[in-house]
């Protein structure tokens, strides 16, 4: 029989914005209306936005600002008006706002050249670009994070999803937003359990990448737990940066390999998400799996003592607990339940284990499996408060 | 207000391999093994194979061949069994196997590395594709297309969808199969109606880019209408091969502008479809939707008569209709129902309206507007037998 294979390659070229402003819908910022407004032809072009109503309730003014944000540029942006929608894992598990959203993209007729704008929290904006991600093969995409979790990692990354059988991006897509506005007013009406979930994954990008970013870390953590305004713009921005240019600058911005550094720590963190029902937020999970990742790095001597002491000392410092009761939960077959985020983090990721540990400070290496009793050993160290046990 | 913005852009890159080949289930032929095996470094890859029934019912032997075939490789690939789906556009509208192939995902636990293999006709290839696509965010996808249309059209394109609100692929991505893998062994099972639809994509795409390809055509329509094998077999791989190269040349494979020539004829067939309720086939209504643009670039002093009549006549000798009772249905308010083709073409598409119209045999031009009035002469006069009308 005759076979014939012809192979053909081609380019698509993504470009990422990101842009750090304040006051986003004053009426002098032209930020988002320039966004809007740069490739315009012809049309006027459509923009519906999506809300957060953690936001929402927590900047009371916030809608009255985006009406007349939007009113003031009426001749140049046909504003579709805004949706609000509770924010949170919820949003990303029940089905009735997305198909909602569709509905709303169906009713104004928007168009591949149309705008979808998210502004909220990291469940909101991935459910959200998810939709636009899928409507019409693609809507424009504009990004408006407000916690200090999505504006320093989430948020400015190329990744969507909602969830399916209780995991967390079952579904899902890579879709570079057209832009991301990090509005740093937003972080200012954080309550300090939020606000550190962003500490945390600063904390991890410097870990694996930059160890002078980690001594600033620890020499503005005062500050940054004081809440200091310019402190926590620093720090994100700088983690931000960071992300982003992992994700550009990594040579596999869709995750097409097995190595995710950026993911260090998370395989401990989406089992313990899960396992607690979401109660232990994204950030309180990461921290726990940082902290099982670090000791685990020491115990099979790759990384120095003091630098796992300075780590964990730095992790609780920010408040953050280094362990919790269901990294010792077992299931009825008697293992542990906290094993099977290894099985799991393998499968989403795709191929063999890649597992990211420390040989230092700013230094992360792939490992390919790792060693049960070992895992068991750190849960049962970090289980101890630091002091006594190590 | 402080702002600051940075862009970052980076690449992609897509590999696109299209196989023609004979009898593809045979032991011998070991073509899908070596796709599937090609980038293998540890683990065997799990592979799920989705299958269209209009298919199997015409092909007894197929699924015991299938199964054989697995059997045979089975130290080399991790075959997860066969999912019969029936095909056409229902399966695009209904979410029950959507839903259940999301679910073998999950039991199978098919990770990024593992592959959905999709065969039979575009609409199970949209639809498999399009869970593909967004299942883990993106499991390796192999097209096996089994109808002339899909083999030289859609099948070797790089999109996929699922229909909302009675809109073909309001849901939907851009995302290139891993492989594509047309046995021409398939299109004789079809019937003479089936067959024909990718007779008019072959023709269109000559209309379009081609005018030696139309000679050809032209030249071989009697061996076509008589279903000789290896004419067929020479036009479905010939269009198929224009249709990967304008998409992956014409620099713009994820139609991010409003140009679109593969889609000549297609917003008056769009509209015709979604009007008669699939009664009337994609290649039927694309041979009308064909008719109406060439007559239209008639009239408007585009295309010279000798043309338009050559191609009418092609048309009509492959058995297809220039016209349709539809086409002069008016809604309630008087209007011409395909008439809003127009702006649901635009929409899908986004942005400013682009049509293609022709100057001649294998030159399209796009044009920004239509005349309704024109539009309406051309239906007049494809309303009345072309020898009498022109």
């Amino acid at each position: 029989m005759e076979t014939e294979t012809t192979e053909y390659s081609f380019n698509i070229e993504y470009k990422h914005r990101v842009t750090f402003t304040q006051e986003i819908f004053n009426q002098k910022n032209k930020t988002l209306h320039s966004i809007i407004t740069r490739n315009v032809t012809q049309e006027i072009p459509k923009a519906l936005l999506v809300v957060d109503e953690n936001v929402t309730l927590k900047n009371p003014l916030l809608k009255t600002k985006i009406v007349h944000y939007f009113q003031s540029f009426a001749t140049s942006i046909n504003y579709c008006g805004l949706l609000e929608y509770p924010g949170g894992e919820t949003l990303k598990n029940d089905r009735t706002h997305l198909k909602d959203l569709y509905q709303k993209i169906e009713d104004h007729k928007l168009c591949r050249h149309s705008f979808v704008m998210a502004l909220g929290g990291g469940a909101l904006l991935d459910m959200v670009g998810f939709v636009s991600a899928t409507a019409h093969r693609g809507i424009l995409h504009i990004r408006i994070p407000t916690t200090s979790l999505s504006q320093g990692d989430g948020g400015v990354g190329v990744k969507n999803g909602i969830n399916l059988f209780g995991k967390k991006n079952f579904i899902g897509a890579f879709a570079p937003p057209f832009a991301v506005i990090n509005d740093t007013q937003f972080l200012e009406t954080l309550s300090y359990r939020q606000l550190k979930d962003g500490y945390i994954e600063a904390l991890k990008v410097a870990l694996i990448r930059d160890p002078k970013f980690f001594q600033a870390i620890e020499t503005h953590a005062p500050a940054l737990i004081e809440r200091d305004p310019a402190t926590i713009s620093w720090l994100i921005k700088k983690s931000a940066q960071h992300h982003i240019q992992h994700i550009t600058e990594s040579g596999d911005p869709f995750e097409r390999k097995s190595i995710r550094p950026l993911d260090f720590g998370h395989w401990v963190a989406h089992r313990l998400e899960s396992l607690s029902n979401f109660a232990i937020t994204h950030g309180e999970a990461v921290a726990i799996g940082i902290a099982v990742d670090v000791v685990y790095s020491h115990l099979i001597d790759y990384l120095p003592k003091a630098e796992m002491e300075k780590i964990l000392a730095l992790i609780t410092h920010f408040g953050f607990e280094c362990y919790h009761p269901l990294l010792i939960k077992k299931n009825p077959s008697a293992d542990y339940e906290i094993l099977s985020g290894l099985d799991e983090f393998r499968e989403h990721l795709g191929g063999r284990l890649s597992i990211s540990l420390l040989r230092g400070i700013g230094n992360s290496v792939e490992v390919s499996q790792m060693d049960k009793n070992m895992i068991l050993q750190a849960i049962t160290l970090l289980r101890t408060p630091i002091q006594e046990s190590l």
